[in-house]
């Protein structure tokens, strides 16, 4: 098992020269980011992944959650960390002062989340829930219910859980069927069951908040019908003291492929006359409430992604330091490093290109967040809105998938070893084989992405990326030692408008052909969003190159990184591009019944 | 868990038209091969699978294997099933009737095996052992040494293993350390440690017969000092019954991340004075020998990969045709299985376009195999050697990726069931990720294709497949209907030729950067090959259709899997192409300290 070194230098240098963290910084309500502030958090959100998350990763692996009598146990140190973890105000980050966080935009936080993610995703998600629970109760609740549940979830002193699935209702929400009954005293009594609740149930925090979807008596079928519940573990008094056991138990956790310290559990709500829930937000608009909660969830995902996949990085990197194997291809000397293999360095260097590619591009939309949320300036908000919105499909989806890949790159740096479960790295690779899946499958993002994002405004934001995109290559060709990679950027950016040429001329008349290549598609626009990020990155790199400033093997390195990425991930542009053009035909033809 | 149901149609249709079943029948000694003989052969073996293998397989991942006071338990139901395995004749399906086995031709047990690896991979490994070790005993071992051994290694009375890998020598055996000292007898005495043997100490037969890689005390270093020895963990009196324990023992097991059901051992030979050997061919030249198994082990993966792959196709198949989620995406009706997705569909025909690749390629080998074998054609049996030699690494190394590729896709189409290990498919995910790495890594096996099979004879051999590939492009063409699927091949056999055109440019005056595009080189070779196959099943399947022959809906379909095959893994080829010839550049200049 190798240390978690954070990677500040990478951080740094992209929340400052790509994702503007001083322009952030200087929007009105985010002044506290100062460069010193900013760079404290980051040291010590370091320290404490690497000293306090890192050292029970594995034994969370190991150990699993048990369900003893209705009560689940955490493996060890999970209590300990959590403790520290709350108590030291992170979960906070970046909500609002008001409600006890720090305030500070998200640009800030999400560096540190990719920290937790890196060193402990299974321990993570717990905090990460209190978030986007916070998030959707900022808000969609009232001021009565900010003021019962907010304080404790930003604080964590209480815990949160979001409840969607049930057994015939997973990708298709419309399918709820969990009901809730008006009481007399204005709150309701919920029924139902819920599946893959995460931290749905646990001895953490003395209580649970559960955010729970249900339908009224009187609600329209379908998702238009869904409204939204508090429904605590414990009823809270009226003095804020905990009351009684609700009517919500934990009936079965899952035996699961990875993430084993964090609990999935199966709720059963209403078994004992209903659980006491409260309605947050109008009737039947709970749907809504939640998909806010959801897109922070699933930006988180896709931070999880590049967290995991830093951390792979990171073992095979060391192991291929350190590991002695076979004779240099060109001397035939032998007592070398596996790094120095060709094939071995291909493939780290192709994990530090999409490491680096994922990262650039999660910053740089969370500091997309923080223009839409803070900018004085209505245009730049607005722009950076839709920014946000039409590639959340892929910081979500493309991350999780490149996450996924760059750990199974790691298993195959580490040969026999890696498929060793002392060696410690199977896990990363197994905890990762979720994150396609939870908060919406890929598909479901690529659906996203070709329905809402862009057949449904006719493409008007994805063509004003694109122009952005190539107003980035004619940049890069002022500079003549950057103008490879102007091309090679240029071509894919040429792949994704031909590929968006195609979907919006057959979005009306041929659906089923289109969203047969939307993760293709989904695929296309990372490949290409984040070869900008490096192309970008090895831009400004030149730029201190050229001044002269700062750590120049360091840059050098970034403008091999870009080019590096071009000529391995680059020319997969115009294979999806190919692909969301000519797939669609084939298979609309291949009859079901000839599988 | 959904049953198994072996491809018999899917395997007749590639054994006839595309690998030559009919040509491999009528080559001296094959005879016996006839039509009537195979179906009947692939009828039992499928029964088998389906009824003996597959219900066991979960359990074996469940319970793995102990280690209980140095003797190795396996996983209930083993021992029945090993039983009925060897005494069915399984093993000895394609070894020589002269020492019990049936003599059949590679080409008929490549799909029985086949059939094993979907439904039982870890059980199977083991009696794939003996059948590598009697390959290796029929080339190098004395006619005395065969009379001892190989009979009950065909018949499976007795376990085989094959130790290579030591602490220190993974994938570079050259730093093998184990010894053999002479004995007086005649015999030997070994000492040292070999780790990552599979099945390296069981129960399931009253002896073990390892094959072990040592250094001859006058050895020179390197690869060319290493002698094979048999090592039987019992002794063999004179009459052939079992005598004393030999000097080897299991001193721990490994704890994977899948193949629970195979006991993968570290052995130590020499504890007590030196575990007893007798040399196998001459001294020095262990490795020569060694590689023979080693070959028809990589063989023997490559199938895995199909195999796995089918089985994960079967699984994902079932699900898509059960579970019901959504609305459809032109009509808007709900209440369809989700195979009605284009998006899950697209992963299904991806899948089974994959898998069809995959086995047309191993099949067509496993032709290839028996013409060199058999035929007594100089100038066939030659080329189809040198076929083989070229496109082993291909089958190894494309069909465990494509496996793996398969087998993740899988979980993906189950969504968050997937991830649930009752469901089972994510056995499937976990055994594959061996396959990439044992019996040489895809690092290892594209090095091999680039240096021995490509470099060494500068191209001979690829452009005579080139010219092959081209001429099948030709051949399509003369189907009008088949334009589009001759256009979309040919496309991805000129990527294949620059690719072969810059890597033969290189390979004296920039051979890191050419290593540095292996894998690619790989890749692309497979993705060409496997469009060749499924290029070639749609012009069969055409044949047919305009014949009026068969079954016109499968045929048909397998046109529109050929252009869907071209439509989304076809455009990889070029992709690959251009990071053979791009790739290096920047690898070579990036320092190894930036990392």
């Amino acid at each position: 098992m190798f240390d978690y070194t954070a990677p500040l230098r990478d951080m740094q240098f992209i929340l400052k020269e790509l994702a503007g963290l001083d322009a952030v910084g200087a929007l009105p309500g985010c002044e506290d980011a100062s460069p010193d502030l900013v760079a404290a958090i980051l040291e010590e959100a370091g320290k404490f992944a690497a000293g306090v998350l890192a050292p029970i990763n594995r034994q969370g692996d190991e150990q699993g959650c048990r369900l003893e009598e209705g009560k689940v146990i955490a493996p060890d140190g999970w209590q300990e960390a959590y403790t520290q973890f709350s108590e030291s105000g992170w979960i906070g980050l970046s909500l609002p002062t008001e409600f006890g966080g720090q305030g500070l935009p998200k640009l800030v936080s999400t560096p540190v989340w990719e920290m937790w993610f890196s060193t402990n995703m299974a321990f993570t998600m717990l905090p990460q829930l209190n978030v986007g629970q916070a998030e959707a109760l900022l808000i969609a609740a009232t001021e009565e219910q900010k003021q019962t549940w907010l304080h404790k979830v930003v604080s964590g002193e209480w815990a949160s859980t979001m409840n969607l699935t049930e057994p015939q209702a997973g990708s298709d929400l419309a399918a709820t069927r969990s009901r809730a009954e008006p009481a007399a005293d204005g709150s309701y009594r919920l029924f139902g069951q819920k599946i893959f609740i995460s931290y749905g149930e646990h001895e953490l925090t003395p209580n649970i908040v559960h955010l729970v979807l249900a339908r009224l008596p009187d609600a329209p079928t379908g998702v238009k019908g869904l409204s939204l519940f508090i429904v605590p573990k414990y009823l809270v008094n009226a003095d804020g003291s905990l009351g009684d056991r609700n009517d919500v138990r934990c009936i079965s956790i899952e035996h699961k492929m990875g993430i084993h310290g964090s609990p999935t559990c199966t709720l059963s709500y209403g078994d004992n006359g209903g659980a006491v829930g409260y309605l947050v937000g109008q009737p039947n608009r709970g749907l809504e409430t939640m998909f806010i909660m959801m897109n922070e969830a699933r930006f988180g995902v896709g931070v999880q992604g590049a967290g995991l996949a830093e951390r792979a990085y990171q073992f095979a990197l060391n192991y291929a330091r350190d590991r002695v194997q076979g004779r240099d291809a060109v001397t035939g000397e032998s007592g070398k490093p596996i790094l120095h293999h060709p094939d071995v360095k291909r493939m780290l260097l192709g994990m530090r290109a999409r490491v680096m590619a994922m990262r650039a591009l999660l910053y740089t939309a969370a500091g997309w967040f923080d223009f839409a949320h803070y900018s004085a300036d209505k245009a730049v908000a607005d722009k950076y809105r839709r920014y946000v919105d039409l590639l959340m499909p892929v910081a979500k989806g493309w991350c999780t998938e490149i996450g996924n890949d760059v750990c199974d790159e790691a298993i195959q740096v580490f040969g026999g070893m890696g498929f060793v479960e002392e060696t410690g790295i199977a896990q990363f690779f197994r905890d990762a084989r979720i994150i396609t899946i939870y908060e919406g499958t890929t598909g479901i993002q690529a659906n996203d992405l070709i329905g809402r994002k862009i057949l449904r405004e006719n493409g008007a934001t994805l063509r004003e990326l694109i122009a952005d995109l190539g107003a980035t290559a004619m940049a890069l060709r002022e500079d003549e030692a950057l103008a490879d990679i102007a091309d090679a950027f240029a071509e894919t950016v040429d792949a994704l408008e031909t590929a968006t040429d195609w979907v919006l001329a057959n979005g009306q008349d041929r659906i089923a052909d289109v969203l047969a290549g939307a993760v293709p598609f989904l695929y296309l626009l990372g490949t290409v969003v984040g070869g900008w990020q490096l192309a970008r990155a090895a831009q400004a790199a030149r730029r201190r190159l050229v001044e002269g400033e700062g750590d120049a093997a360091y840059h050098s390195s970034l403008v091999e990184l870009a080019r590096f990425y071009l000529a391995t991930v680059g020319p997969q542009a115009a294979a999806h591009a190919a692909t969301v053009c000519e797939a669609g035909g084939a298979l609309t033809r291949f009859d079901d019944s000839a599988f």
